[in-house]
């Protein structure tokens, strides 16, 4: 064990990137980063999850240090799988470097921001000798491309049992559209997904006085979630919107009349709503629908996340500058995208998000510069040694 | 052979029904049909027809006599299928009386119908010994229930080939809702499907300035096309209707914005409209909401059926007047409910419908009181004997 051998993190990333780790597959890859971490002077805990109806999955929290205060990185060792593989122009599991380019699964989501984790927590305690007043700690799933169940939600609850506490966490998704050092994000809209069903009568088309259509039911009703208003948005929010993802009836008989109509939707919402009241608004909404056309409905929903938003101050001025230093930009503090595990973090403690190009992930030919790489590891040590500074 | 035999209509219904002839399955149903009509004299012509991507279908022409003018009487020994064997209370195929109703597939639909037609024909004949100024045809087909394109259309295009012409024809489709005698149709209306798919592009839900959600596109159209005002009816026909018969997405993702939508609509329509017309209504409609959203769509169409009316007259009138001779009730001349092979027939002859009590037709339990077996035979001979009366 010696925390003065340099990681190189490069590759690093390429070992990790080598296990084909698609969810819930571990592939070795966290014995590869516990491997690393644990020469660093990390101690690790493998913590494998169970639920019903849903595959095991291994999860890696590992800590260098007993001291308070504990500063946190997560992210997670799982991927997305490849997709068609005659249409890459690699293996998405060799790693190969081309141009000055990192190809393959993971590249940018996220492997690499993991091995920068591993590199920027040596580089710093090589940097005190490993001594200073605190601890850094990774949080590592194996799903967070998957049903999220087994994941840093259980790892968090294991941690509170264990008397574990962070103070403030980084999450490496990457979040930059295009360039790196563009965008922090500091928070995220919630989601709320509906599942909207209308129940008629079934008949013949041809005796419709002996039916209820349920689709024009369905299509009032859809219209007016369409054209229902959120919000204007807010300073840290865009507005809050709505979209249908699917609408099925399935009736392949031209001459029949349904008996159901579906549809779902998903609602990306700010700080002006909550669960909750999205969900009285909507029902609201297609009560008086359904009261004013006589029909009737069901609407189940998943209440995926609440908003939040981690508040501008020192935390989130530590991260910014810590990327201005290195890149010359000063980032964007965003709460745009999709939901990541922060969701759960913010539970716990102030979480900011910031991480590679976010441009080719889940796509064929995922890839990120070397040099992105190399300065999101600086990056990161910046902000150790900010968070650290006495 | 002798036409002086009595048919017993039940009992040949009985044979009939005993074949499971479901479509295209002939299980020698014509070959009961055919015994009884060379009995009474008929000199009958197997018709096996084939196409592309169906299977052959077995029909038949059978006529007695050779003079005009020739009375056709029309119809199908094909049945859809039975369904769910355990809900039916008997063997859909033993045809079987219980509390003086006969049961099975077929009953009502319409193998009793083609024995009244045997029956009449055998009474009629006998009445005349034989000989009078005119000639009376069966045209049967195996291919009503099924995809209709080895069946009526063709043996028509077969007896123009021949030479062999029809004057009027009675069609034995069951026409009454509830009551033997309460009505003939003089006519139907059109039919009409439309295909309507819009494209989008897909994206992720949490994204949707880089993506077009095809959903609520057609959900415009599809709110348009329902509140179009057709018409509103006219003397023997009701309004035009559209009915959507199905709307699929088929995306299973709630966080994905799919590529297409996609609606099926049927529009049954009278005389105020052709399909042509209709054709043209609906895609100024539709462009017009199109251009509106920046939105693109294809519509294909089926274009079913014209509509079409049967003129009251004396021809009608005999149908009406043989049924009120026995039934002590005047039918209404109806055009309603769905298409029925006489929408070929129009074409080479006024014809009318009239038939059993459709009420269980298709359905489980299939059934029909016997005592309307017994009468439909005698509305049939009366009204041989009106219309080759001197």
């Amino acid at each position: 064990m010696s925390y003065n051998d340099e990681i190189d993190v490069v590759h690093l990333t390429q070992e990790l990137m080598r296990c084909p780790s698609v969810t819930p597959t571990d592939a070795g890859v966290l014995n590869v980063l516990q491997a690393a971490l644990e020469k660093i002077g990390f101690e690790c805990h493998r913590l494998v999850f169970s639920d019903d109806n849903t595959p095991d999955v291994e999860n890696l929290y590992a800590r260098f240090g007993t001291k308070g205060p504990n500063f946190c990185f997560a992210g997670h060792t799982d991927v997305v799988p490849p997709g068609d593989l005659h249409a890459w122009t690699v293996d998405p599991f060799d790693s190969i470097i081309r141009d000055g380019k990192l190809y393959g699964r993971g590249a940018a989501d996220m492997k690499a921001a993991v091995a920068c984790f591993a590199a920027a927590a040596q580089r710093f305690v090589k940097s005190r000798k490993g001594a200073f007043d605190g601890s850094i700690s990774l949080l590592i799933t194996g799903d967070e491309e998957g049903p999220a169940i087994n994941g840093t939600r259980k790892v968090l609850e294991w941690m509170s049992e264990q008397g574990e506490h962070i103070d403030h966490c980084v999450v490496g998704e990457p979040t930059n559209p295009n360039e790196l050092g563009e965008m922090v994000k500091i928070g995220r809209r919630g989601s709320f997904t509906g599942f909207l069903t209308v129940e008629g009568t079934e008949g013949h088309v041809a005796y419709p006085h002996l039916a209820d259509n349920p689709v024009p039911h369905l299509v009032a009703m859809m219209q007016a979630l369409d054209q229902m208003h959120l919000d204007d948005g807010s300073e840290h929010f865009q507005p809050s919107n709505l979209e249908f993802t699917t609408a099925d009836v399935g009736n392949p008989a031209t001459n029949v009349i349904p008996k159901f109509a579906r549809a779902t939707f998903n609602i990306r919402f700010n700080t002006h709503h909550s669960l909750d009241g999205l969900d009285e608004k909507i029902r609201a909404l297609l009560d008086g629908i359904a009261a004013e056309r006589g029909a009737s409905y069901t609407l189940k929903v998943l209440k995926n996340s609440e908003p939040f938003l981690t508040q501008e101050g020192d935390f989130s001025k530590l991260v910014a500058g810590s990327i201005e230093k290195h890149v010359g930009l000063r980032p964007e503090l965003s709460t745009t995208g999709g939901t990541s595990d922060a969701r759960y973090i913010k539970n716990y403690c102030p979480v900011v998000e910031f991480g590679l190009v976010g441009q080719t992930m889940h796509k064929i030919d995922e890839h990120v510069p070397v040099g992105d790489i190399e300065m999101l590891a600086d990056i990161y040590t910046s902000i150790l040694e900010g968070y650290f500074a006495d």
